[in-house]
């Protein structure tokens, strides 16, 4: 049986392939990327993890199962104590500031993703919710792994070297395989594990499009700069 | 295939029958229920009330489907501005003012029901918090219906024969059947149609009994009185 | 002393000329708006309805004051049962169906309005909320009152005469006057008479100020066309 | 100025003090708690610990200022991934396993606390919640250290010297103070410096007495027993 998250991705391809093959990727794994863009896209991406953070604490208010709350648990404390430390001190490193950051004006692609998120979870259960975040976790595990691959040994030399090095590593690839399997552990809960078999697949596979949807206009306006 | 309800209802009979069967009912059917207590349950309820339209409104908030946003949409404003106003005019002719009813201190009780409702519905998805809102629906029902059967024609002289009136009359009728209608058409969307066959029986069944159980708790408090 | 929507519209005086003035809306005053941007329109408004009246049944379930849930419920009730309808049968004039309506793809400009105005109310608090949806219906009013005014007598043979109409009425007049005055009410509760003076106003205004953004994205999206 | 918690403790100092010098509190201060009234406690608290934990996860998903997250997310942590699994550990020391804990009927009063304060959260901003839950917070530190002075040195051979020394340690210490700082920083944002001039405490003050209320009903469960 395919996990929940392949059986999604395969849904809805299309979408998928707009969002993690979008051209910001390509810039971002050749090279040419203005540096000006990728400044302008962790600035909006600072903002992103304070909403994305908030959309995994929201996980853990939905459910009462003490193994699934200790996963979101964890999510958050990495988002919000370590991950977002680590975006200041690489924001710092160009030259912008951690009160730029915390300046920084909410690209309305920026919020109609999180946003969009954190209402996914509102509305429906647990795993509406999960599913609404995959595309965001497990898309940049892809995009990670193929750009590494891309560049080969050659990451040091890199413009970009670091983002493709944080998303194609090991840490970020168990942060992956972790994800996946709580989204089947609640899944097998919620839905069983037929889950195409399920009354819920399409709303959760239009969830899942949406989400990819959004994500590619994050790239869009990551490209158009600010 | 019987209803939802009626497959939670044979899931958890006696947290059911300890509910509707409960000897503030039998009080309140042979009319042998002391003025005060009875008086000390409207103050409860109209706290209740409050909080049971919050819950209401909360099912609109956790849809997207038309038909289901109007259903809940015309209950809140059935409660907020239809039934509360009767509750104020049968307290009133109690000699219990509306500011009196407004200064109620909520019972623990009270809460602990309410409250219970409306996280289901904000940690699950529509279907969790219609079920735990389908014991005081349909519960009223099934005891205004029976009540009145044991009173036979003398509510005109019967203490509480207004409240027995009101719930076993045709329109309260046709609440509980579009309530039962409503519970079957989101189950059916996110569930399916084979109820005990979902894995999420089990956890509904659950709800609905605790739900009971909260229930039985507010007659319970009902009848120690103030 | 002013409304709190006076002092709000103050603080983001060029947000809101943006959003009321836009040329989408010029567009549809003096009857320029090409047909078809009209009913790519309608059909994303329809769509935007449903999130908007969850947003106000979330207004419901907010409060626990009596008099605000009633102009909470009558809002989200008035919106599903009786003004969607309207617009399916305006839909169905210009040829477009229920079937379709329902099956509109929502554009992300209208994602990202209501679900940001549904993460206000979760984050924060009614009046949060509330400003949140202020852009809209008070904005709807005042570009209603000038479009009519710029029509003149003539809004029998103007293209869009019905739309004009609408929100220049009587009707929606008094909308709009109750809206402005629940916000006062519930600012009056929350943060005192003098609505600057609040350590809140700040935020407050942030929220107005990026929900008139929202709103001018959302006419933007309807001057693309589909 | 005082804290926060010190003037609504003063507005409510009847119900804080029914619920911090309760019975159970000093049979559980001078040892004559029958043990297996406080197994049912220690029972109850850990499904109390579940929903406590969603409470804090809520307080995350409410705020957009990092400081704020970083505190609550460190709090869920703390709480799921080392508080719980300490729990466990005392209660397979009395000879309580994990099954069981899990299979523990979550007793009425423990629901309405929790539910009750998750509820604050939804219903309210931030403000709200946090003072929901400062009475279990806040009022374990003072009965902890209260019962640490009566005992004296002799901890070690007191019945509970192990619960007397976690809530009178320094490490709780440290989440009192922490937890009474985050207290005024949101309230400093939310209602300013001058709590008591503000129009909402009368409300904080209602919601920080039903709490302390609620946790007395706790302890009054704990001490009926099973």
């Amino acid at each position: 049986m395919p996990t929940l998250f392949s059986a999604l991705k395969a849904s809805a391809l299309p979408s998928w392939q707009a969002y993690t093959q979008h051209e910001f990727v390509r810039q971002l794994g050749d090279g040419s990327l203005p540096g000006e863009h990728f400044i302008h896209y962790l600035k909006q991406d600072y903002v992103f993890l304070v909403h994305f953070s908030r959309a995994w604490a929201l996980a853990a208010v939905k459910t009462d199962r003490i193994d699934e709350m200790r996963h979101a648990a964890a999510t958050v404390n990495a988002l919000v104590n370590h991950e977002m430390r680590l975006h200041v001190e690489t924001c710092a490193a160009r030259g912008v500031s951690e009160a730029q950051l915390n300046a920084t004006e909410e690209a309305p692609e920026n919020m109609a993703y999180t946003r969009f998120v954190i209402d996914a979870g509102l509305r429906g259960d647990l795993l509406d919710l999960l599913v609404a975040l995959s595309p965001c976790v497990m898309g940049y595990g892809e995009i990670g792994a193929r750009l590494a691959a891309e560049a080969g040994m050659a990451l040091d030399d890199h413009a970009y070297g670091s983002w493709i090095a944080t998303y194609s590593g090991a840490e970020y690839k168990e942060v992956c395989v972790n994800a996946e399997a709580l989204l089947d552990t609640v899944a097998h809960r919620l839905i069983g594990l037929d889950h195409r078999a399920s009354p819920r697949f399409g709303d959760l596979s239009r969830t899942f499009k949406q989400a990819c949807e959004l994500e590619a206009g994050f790239w869009s306006m990551g490209l158009r700069g600010a």
